[in-house]
């Protein structure tokens, strides 16, 4: 077996994501000699121990990155500001400190003027997801063949940067590096408008008259259902990246909106050509993802 | 086995419908003693003839109608009118006119004028299909499980309605009874809308920069994936569809878009609680499906 990339690796949430690396670490070995989970609730530790997904658990996370060489921050990102001032003292010197949230300049605003001299900050991101959540929910595959992306600030140590791409491979992950505004724009809309779209449609159809919603739920089959599933995410999380990634997820939510809006016209007046050349984009675009087996 | 509920059934449209149909009647022999299928192309009739689907083919309507005691329109529903037309003067007498439209109000309009004296019309729609089109897209178990709404007109003779259903329940389906109008409402946002949004977006992420463009496709596994899948469906099905439910699907979009909106303005000035409930009602809706095991 390869050296672990860290001996100590201590994750601060234990979510979905968080459970995820506690679970690949506890298994592999390679990723991490020890791992330390952290959380809000006891209840949440409890079952940490329970699931025996950690080798310790720790309810003050600043006794949890104690001697750790890596902190990974995996809490919804608009608790990043709270949690980084609440560890900064007690941040070993030399220790990488890393965070999984969707959203990166708002991690490098809220938390890159707390890191202490002498410790490494990499914000990431991996693109990886269910709609369950809780530390139940994680599993060993999650990474697998799926992208993680890493937005250094400038200047950031290239060796700390290659222990955190060397962690997500490990994982299952392939790695790129990406400036975090860029960043930001794409997850808008890739990942963050989708769900917005997908939480307001659910609102819009549970505000109908009472049969039509009775029978929006009978036959939701018809690609509502796919909505659904999409909107079922973690609220507090959701919530945070919304707020976390306000200008560029407004900027692309106002685009599609001009969008829907001449959509509408053409169907108002019966444009079939406008509606085709639409629909024919969506195809094309369905087939660069089965190319590109992202689909 | 069961007598089969018709002798000659006749298919207009041999696509992801009509060859799930031909393919349970030639397997299950309960549902039509003989299939004889219809489409616009010698291509289209070639295949069905290689993949065994059905006892007959035919280019020509007007013949592949003689002497069957039902007629199944699977043809985009913009393609109704004419069809309606070429077959109406050879319509066997007692014979059972139905369609699998996905829009009801229009079809009455469009077919219920030209169906001739002693012919009952039957509208339906079974709730079921996958984003492929075309002969070979169909399968025998598309419609398990799953809902078909029978739409009949005031007046439509009861044993009609009765064949027609029990034809879908051998297709595997269950079935519904709907008053046209209040279908068309309940499909504008349990699926036209839906698909309306999905087309949207894979339009608003195409005119996006090209670095960009590029890694929407790259990083697309964030929720996008699932609406480009949605939007991969059938352009001129889809065209037919908007164009021919235009009121309701309308009235739908103006609805997501004055909640799609009251969102933007809670992400613009931090409306958190605001954001919180909207994605708490998704949840809400994704646990009814479940628990009405439509999810």
């Amino acid at each position: 077996m390869a050296e672990p990339v860290f001996r100590r690796l201590a994750l601060l949430g234990i979510g979905l994501i968080g459970s995820s690396v506690a679970r690949i670490a506890m298994q592999r070995g390679d990723v991490a000699a020890e791992v330390v989970a952290n959380a809000r609730t006891q209840a949440s530790l409890d079952r940490v121990t329970a699931l025996g997904i950690a080798h310790r658990v720790e309810l003050d996370p600043a006794k949890a990155v104690e001697g750790a060489d890596c902190v990974m921050l995996c809490a919804p990102v608009g608790a990043y500001a709270a949690l980084a001032e609440a560890i900064a003292p007690h941040l070993a010197p030399g220790a990488i400190l890393t965070d999984v949230g969707s959203t990166k300049q708002s991690v490098i605003r809220d938390v890159g003027p707390l890191v202490p001299a002498g410790v490494h900050f990499v914000p990431g991101h991996p693109l990886a997801g269910t709609e369950h959540s809780g530390p139940d929910s994680g599993f060993v595959e999650l990474f697998t063949g799926r992208w993680t992306l890493l937005t250094p600030p400038p200047g950031t140590d290239p060796e700390s940067v290659e222990k955190i791409a060397e962690l997500w491979r490990r994982c299952g992950s392939m790695v790129e590096i990406m400036e975090p505004a860029h960043h930001d724009r794409v997850l808008a809309i890739v990942s963050h408008l989708p769900h917005l779209i997908a939480f307001t449609i659910c609102g819009t159809a549970d505000d109908l008259a009472d049969e039509t919603r009775q029978q929006v739920l009978q036959f939701a089959a018809s690609g509502f259902r796919d909505f659904t599933r999409i909107a079922a995410s973690d609220p507090e999380m959701w919530r945070d990246v919304f707020l976390n990634n306000r200008e560029a997820l407004l900027e692309m939510l106002a685009r599609f909106t001009e969008d829907a809006q001449a959509m509408a016209r053409a169907v108002r007046w019966g444009d079939a050509a406008y509606i085709e050349d639409k629909i024919g984009r969506g195809r094309k675009i369905r087939r660069s993802l089965i190319e590109l087996k992202q689909a």
